[in-house]
């Protein structure tokens, strides 16, 4: 067989958020978490070409190639074991090249990895012409990257910590798509593309293990997020906003607890949130409610009416060319094949 | 009567901390802390003078006339009921004249209110020759402020928490005087003077009502400050030092977690951290325990022997001029009327 197929996608914020493997293997979650399909304002091409034409299976991030066996990323082992798989399922023989790109930095808090494996898992099934259902591509994109699984579908999105030991009840539904409050926007604040020093997987295994505090966060978590579920159900931007405060700082709260403690804030992203926070006093409203990931980058979710007061907060701190607003977007899709990233003529030329 | 009196104290570092107030009129805790006294590296001096010639009642705290009755500040308002208090004690009418000096910063995370408070109860109680016990005078200083409670006297102090609702049960007793093992000292590295942008009185209120993970914190804080105690008898450095990183970041984790967020740790004293983590990861052994107040600078607890190499790993984050070495000490003792704060001739001069 031969087939040529570029997909976007985009990362996805989590507002209640995933910390925490229950199950390392699995990417089992301890809670549930809920978050916002971001629009293409950041977003991740990839282009999948299956030809027997190919000697073997190769895989470039960002212009770099990628070891599918590097001990030190587990993750695409992981890739690995999803590409057989797929190939399997599509009775076919044919090697892969794949080339992904970003267009932002990775490992800077951004979910350039979530973002990657949600539009590579869908590329995938494309290029297999597997028509895989949601569920199926949920549950698969969930093992190579946990958070990725709510970047399959747009706008909010539940990914349910679920009960079984299989993992099969651990999947990803959408609470509203991006038409119910597109209101809802992202601004985001870039004030590091530092690589951080502790990765995600590391702080998902360790924080568990020997953070104390810990032991009440699943609970705390899965409370929030059903009552953001709600708050986005009804609209309702006060609720919704200090719960995204208050489990964004309870997740941290939880890194610094672990042994030795992981620290992804910054003086920058202090700064950001007491401007945050001296805004909401001043207008007596929340107005922006900060979220971070395993990086100093602010996320401040806010709706679109108040994107200048937000910025204007953030003067001093993070300049106008270093804040992206991104809107919610509507998960994966085919590009065209003039935006291929691999070229038919020179077979197989990486597209610059 | 007239009489004048000088005394020198000094601050208490917390090995366990004491983060929020059951009872915030009495300074009631919730959970047992554990200090170390420090040495007079670090010093109060303090003198009063008790005199009928004076017109009223006044202090001056690093050169500045403060309020008794300065809303803002309440502390200086239960002074003058512990004043009131101890002029009835002695059945004299006599005003008085306090003058206070810190050797050091106040409200940088330094614990210059607890070293005051002890110092000025310390010498009130000589001023007026009362004679009051210890265990008197300890409570007396924990009304003014809680952790100046465990700086009257030497070596390694536990406060308990006490159950009793008026607070009678909530006094700190010695663990080890400080010869009993004087190897342990406290270096401590300077990152910022900067006042704090949240006092700790209103951390003391913000963080039990508002944070969910600080619901567990009295429990952790306890079953640390018993481990503390038996590792301090057994002389065991690796069992204290664990406790002492745990805690400090169990505490600063639950202030993070409070709404608004409380945040005392800043980029340099993230680096300390993870240079100490570094220093202690290469050598197999803890080598340094960091530990910090309601502010950024580094109070690394170590043993005499490894002093150069706590420096040598704060190379490049503090130099050499910003750290000061503090053994253990012995609480506060009068000193000769030669180094008396203020003068007799003429009569009530503050000496600069």
């Amino acid at each position: 067989m031969e087939n040529l197929v570029t997909a976007i996608g985009t990362p996805n914020i989590a507002l209640v958020k995933y910390w925490g493997k229950r199950d390392v293997g699995l990417n089992l979650p301890y809670n549930s978490s809920l978050s916002m399909t971001l629009d293409e304002s950041l977003n991740t091409k990839t282009s999948v070409l299956v030809s027997d034409r190919l000697q073997s299976d190769t895989i470039y991030i960002d212009g770099a190639q990628q070891k599918f066996d590097d001990a030190k990323e587990e993750k695409f082992a992981l890739l690995a074991e999803v590409l057989n798989y797929m190939r399997e399922a599509a009775s076919s023989s044919s090697k892969v090249m794949i080339v992904s790109r970003n267009s932002f930095p990775s490992s800077a808090g951004l979910a350039s990895s979530a973002s990657g494996a949600a539009t590579l898992v869908f590329a995938l099934n494309e290029a297999f012409g597997l028509g895989l259902g949601q569920r199926e591509l949920v549950i698969i994109a969930r093992r190579i990257s946990g958070s990725s699984c709510r970047g399959l579908m747009g706008g909010f999105v539940r990914w349910e910590r679920g009960e079984l030991p299989d993992g099969t009840d651990s999947y990803a539904t959408q609470v509203a798509d991006n038409a119910h409050w597109p209101e809802v926007v992202d601004l985001i604040a870039l004030v590091s593309a530092e690589k951080k020093r502790i990765s995600s997987s590391e702080g998902h295994r360790r924080t568990p293990s020997t953070s104390e505090l810990f032991k009440v966060r699943p609970e705390i978590a899965e409370r929030f997020a059903g009552m953001a579920s709600r708050a986005i159900g009804q609209r309702d931007f006060q609720t919704l906003g200090e719960i995204i405060i208050k489990d964004s700082n309870n997740m941290h709260a939880t890194m610094l607890d672990s042994y030795p403690p992981i620290m992804y804030l910054n003086d920058a992203s202090r700064r950001i949130i007491y401007a945050i926070h001296d805004l909401n006093a001043s207008e007596g409203r929340i107005v922006g409610a900060y979220t971070f990931d395993a990086g100093p980058n602010a996320h401040i979710i806010t709706l679109k009416n108040d994107i200048p007061k937000i910025k204007a907060a953030l003067q001093g701190i993070a300049s106008e060319e270093k804040i992206i607003v991104a809107g919610q977007g509507s998960g994966p899709r085919v590009l065209d094949e003039s935006e291929s990233l691999i070229g038919k003529d020179p077979f197989g030329q990486i597209k610059m």
